[in-house]
């Protein structure tokens, strides 16, 4: 592939590589076929990005509920694609920014990028980076509007660019237009299925034997979770939410099983 | 506990200390379990912060009603946690802020945060902080935007981070999404039971023997707190202002015990 | 009482009681019992200021109609606290600031109250020093959120602080949050009954014998104020309005007591 | 009258004077006693202000319909005063002026006012000099604010203040508190009736004979002035318009009084 | 007659010159008895301005759809006057200005005016230079007030000021008070008969006679322009737009009628 | 033609020479009517430029859905007009201008165009050089009104201008007032049968003839195009989509046309 031949060799630029080790901090677990889905189809846009000469532009939105896992799979799907350039924009290091500053490191990224004939550029959190908030609705439209001419402008000529973004909020993302600006666009679901959560449970060998046990009974009744606390209601978790869940019932000593399941209960009451 | 022995030994910041001492000018009085439940979850998370490694940023948020002691609360868990670094943001220190001074102050809160192991962050009044008006609504977006990607950034790797925020407006944070960013929530609540006030006017001594007793003999009529005079409208008082009826009774001299109960009334008729 | 003991002498600011005494240019006439309840309660809480270490601050704000004599009654519950710091924060002073030097102005004027060991500061018309206006609504958010955290902030340990605002506007008071903010509020009355009127016209002394008995007569019909020329509507008068169309009658050389009694019939036809 | 041996002869200021007699072009004709009743009152409430001390601030609120007359009846009321001091806030000298040199001006001018021991300031229309549109609607807050305080504030001890304002919105006034602000008001009539047209023609002396005669027989047919191209349709007519369709009608050399009467007509069709 | 006399040889402004000179670059072809009526008014007011002491200023607003000749006629209309001073506010040399700026602008040719005692303004499109946008609605209004207040501002005494208008949106200019600030106004009529249309394509004789023939016999069936094609709908034409499909139509060179009268059909379909 | 023998030998600008053949990268396939439509007829207008003396200025909006095609059609007809001066107009060039700047920009490309005899600027993207959203809406007005007076503008006297626009957003577009600001629009269609589209993947020669033949087969089925799983759903695609999904489909070795008529598929479900 003649790219390849081509390019520079540019390192990819240290600070980010630190920000995509952070992001996949507990790794990804392939806890059900979505999953695998997002990986394989990211895997194809990183060729065509590599062999077309027709769209030297291709770019993918993560869109799935709060902490489903979606910065986790960006940086995995960034990561893979082994481009010479790969960067992240992320509004955890535009804390306070202006307007402008914002703009203006988020077109210094693209700059970049143009300058290496393969580049990667992660964009999380697109609501965040925005200033979206509901109320309002209000929101920064010189961010909004640089970017959607930076996510649809071709990079020059002889130059390729995939861009992976991520968003909590896809109905805002549509009435915005960036979910229209991005080539493609994936789905990242929630677990709903006791299997899966089970799947996370022993790889990460959270309890010990008789209280996994106890948790296994607990979330196997079904196909569909439905915590016997809730009544009729359909439980459906982020994988960023069930590591917190662990976590805190890991704490207490005795009745961690009960814990984790009083806390699932909590989650469904609070939704 | 691996932590202990690695954690640089940051003196907690000077200022900070007296104004945690200010927020619990009146101590905690025990007046019924929820505020038990909430200083032993409080620990809970202490203790979830100091031993995870899957996460290492926790955050909690005290709401509840005017007035109902969340300040003093928070106060109280933050120091309880014995982590080298704690520190305040409160709307006290910044009157007449710029939106971004503010947001550079807290910024740096976070920052000096980071380069200790194991810190604790207070955010008070978290309302008066985004300049939350209903009217409009009003709020500093840019102060919001910065809270909700700090409460959710992890700490460096390595370092713990433990949050408590406090807000009477539970329906406004679940709207402007601050809710959503906090990993857990705990409910402070209003006294409704003539013991549970009673608890409190005995533990101040505030009243003589017989002054209390007439006190006593108006409270304890049922169980859930109806004044006399407001007829089917039941009380619900923050312990706040419920030291403040107390006191401004006080300085009658001769039928403080009146004055205490017709001040109970005013409350019910402004509500 | 051991904060006399204690406090410094500061001498209360030379501007501030020229200005206290323009408040009061006419006295108090005590033309009801409405108004020896404000005072004799504004002695309470003077009282419970100096008294109570449970509750450092306490704040009071006397809500009333337009022209009710409102500033003037605070002017004179600041000026009995006997307290040595007494301030007012005024609009009158504040024409044309820009919104950070009204904030400036008025933060200094707290942070003058915290060096004195008891503190009295009166803020007058707050939806004058907020830019109220109804239309839009508009306001100035900046010093509405340095008002409602200033009104709530404790003074320092050991120091005491008293504070009087004054309000035409009640219902926005509240919308704002700023009538939650203070601790006690007193409502200032208007004057609905002949008795009331004649009260305050015969202390001015404004008529000859003839013209006050023709007033006198005209007045005394019923125990509400309903005057003749409006049909089945009762007038509802402010103190400061009486002076205003007591002072235009008296123009009139020989028929003062007719113009008056129209000035009033005017008044019922205008609102 | 003891203010008068007291007052210093300050000047009143040139550049004013020459904008009063600007306002009174053409005079003030008397065609009707509502004019006569407007002149009275401001006599009464000039000797307000000079004798009253309970009431140092007296002020007036000009309002009627766009082109009636306000200018010229306020610039009239203000020299008739014969005040030392006397001054113009005008629209017309503030073209293009910030918000803030507006308000500088206008505070400028109270400032000289306050130094004179008698004083009047014609404020004349206000709703320019709000800026306001009601689109939106769309006004200077900061020049209302201003205004609202500046109106209220009494001079200082020992000082008179007399206050004219003009409008030609009054229900927009009342909106945004200004008609409140003024202690009185006068009401300005349009013309109704072909009497009082006929007695501003023959003043003016515009037309010819036989023309003159020709507009009277048109005028006279009835009590109130229903122009009969206008079918039911009665006129009502500012002074100042009268004026343009003389002027423009004068200029037909043949057949003015057609001319004039077709101006009365368009007028009724476009309102 | 005086002025003449009096007047100082004030030279146009050259600039302005050339833009009046563009703004007619068809001449005025008199279409119908509605620009007759239009260039008399005209006149009219031009002799009111130089011979009335009592109305020194005259203002005029020419309003109508989209291209009908309003600018046109406007500087037809100015440069007629023969008045020693004549120009031109136009949105054209003020694109990208600040409000500031353009206020500035406006105001130095109002005080240019005012020192020659015979001047004529012309304000062309004056929602374009209001920078008025109906979505929103947005406009600005400080422009827009200090339009008010110009159009409405005499001259000095002895000065007299003619001001000519022009704006397509006649019911905006009448929510924002532009349409009241002006003394008079004219209405610039859209073509709906076929003979219109003939009149103006037989004086620019744009076709060659078979062409014009075909044309000609098209249009003259009935009164009212009905194209074949629109069905029921009649034409509504402004002279502007039909020198747009003139243009257009003579491009082809062997069936420009065809076009021409298919041109037509667009425009009805569109509207 | 007599501008051709007066016309300056301007070079067209280097730069946006680049971009223009950038906005070209796959040529204009005719796979339809209305394409050849579009580019005679703008060979029309190029004409009606060059040759009329009564409209020196003539513009042509291309409207249509996103990814139909305009920006490339617009480059083309700028390109084919072979004028001496030929400029883009491109939001790609301007991001995170002020607006300030923006409009700098766009009046430097009009002046520069002024200063040649025969000139055509391309304005690329309307909506995004407006930064339009239509969440509020919001836009910027000062981009807004300088665009709509600068493509009404004529060029200076013996000067010509054509201005190409494109916009995805007619609707807005007729609101903003820009539709009409120019002089005409022609409409670019999406495909929406499938011998459309069999046209381009044969042109573009994407598959080998065995998944062309299956590709053939699926798409001919019918007049219009309807895919098979879409139900009763007619599906319309730009041109610029339907490289995305050639190429896309491409990159599986095996199975393409299977993939590219499930990209079809994606399409209909989406829209
Ligand atoms: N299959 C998986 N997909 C995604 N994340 C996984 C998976 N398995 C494990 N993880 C871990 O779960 C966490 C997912 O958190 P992440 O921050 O990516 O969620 P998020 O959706 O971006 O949350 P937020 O909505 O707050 O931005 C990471 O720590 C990641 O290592
Ligand atoms: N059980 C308790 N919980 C909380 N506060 C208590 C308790 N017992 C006593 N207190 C005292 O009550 C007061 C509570 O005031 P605090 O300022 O915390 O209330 P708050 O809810 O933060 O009020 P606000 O809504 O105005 O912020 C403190 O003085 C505290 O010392
Ligand atoms: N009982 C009384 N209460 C208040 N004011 C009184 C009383 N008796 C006499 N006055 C006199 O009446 C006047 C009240 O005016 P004041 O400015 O206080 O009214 P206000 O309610 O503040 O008006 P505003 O709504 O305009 O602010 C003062 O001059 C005061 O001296
Ligand atoms: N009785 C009268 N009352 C007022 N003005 C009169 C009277 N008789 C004659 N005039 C003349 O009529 C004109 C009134 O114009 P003036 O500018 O005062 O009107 P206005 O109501 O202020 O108009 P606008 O609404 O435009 O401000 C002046 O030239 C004045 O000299
Ligand atoms: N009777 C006429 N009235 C006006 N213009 C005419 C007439 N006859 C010919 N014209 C020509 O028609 C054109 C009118 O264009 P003009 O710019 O005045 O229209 P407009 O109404 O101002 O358009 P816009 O609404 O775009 O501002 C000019 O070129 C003018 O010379
Ligand atoms: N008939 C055609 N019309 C337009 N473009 C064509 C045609 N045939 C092939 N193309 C190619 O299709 C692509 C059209 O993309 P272009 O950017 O012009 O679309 P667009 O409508 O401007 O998209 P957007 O709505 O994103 O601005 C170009 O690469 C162009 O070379
Ligand atoms: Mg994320
Ligand atoms: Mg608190
Ligand atoms: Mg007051
Ligand atoms: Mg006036
Ligand atoms: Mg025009
Ligand atoms: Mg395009």
């Amino acid at each position: 592939d003649f790219e390849n031949a081509l390019e520079e060799v540019v390192p990819a630029f240290g600070v980010s590589l630190e920000m995509f080790a952070k992001c996949t901090l507990n790794g990804i677990v392939e806890w059900g076929p979505s999953i695998e889905r997002i990986l394989s189809d990211g895997q194809l846009f990183v060729q065509q990005v590599r062999n077309s000469k027709r769209t030297p532009l291709v770019s993918v939105l993560l869109e799935g509920a709060p902490k489903t896992g979606k910065t986790a799979l960006a940086a995995t799907l960034a990561q893979q694609s082994d481009f010479p350039l790969i960067k992240m924009i992320s509004p955890e290091t535009m804390v306070g920014y202006t307007e402008a500053s914002k703009v203006s490191a988020i077109n210094k990224v693209f700059e970049d990028a143009y300058k290496s004939q393969l580049s990667v550029i992660m964009i999380d959190d697109i609501e965040r980076l925005l200033d979206y908030v509901p109320i309002g609705p209000r929101f920064s439209n010189v961010v909004l509007q640089s970017l959607l001419v930076l996510i649809q402008k071709p990079p020059p000529s002889g130059h390729k660019l995939f861009i992976i973004g991520t968003t909590s909020d896809r109905r805002t993302m549509r009435d915005l237009g960036v979910f229209d600006a991005f080539s493609h666009s994936l789905h990242v679901d929630t677990m709903t299925h006791g299997d899966e959560l089970l799947k996370v449970i022993r790889e990460v060998d959270a309890f010990n034997p008789s209280e996994t046990a106890a948790i296994e009974s607990a979330l196997s009744h079904g196909n569909k979770l439905k915590v016997e606390l809730c009544g009729e209601t359909f439980i459906s978790l982020g994988i960023k939410r069930l590591y917190m869940l662990i976590e805190m019932a890991r704490q207490e000593e005795h009745n961690s099983a009960d814990r984790f399941l009083q806390g699932l209960y909590d989650v469904c009451k609070l939704d």
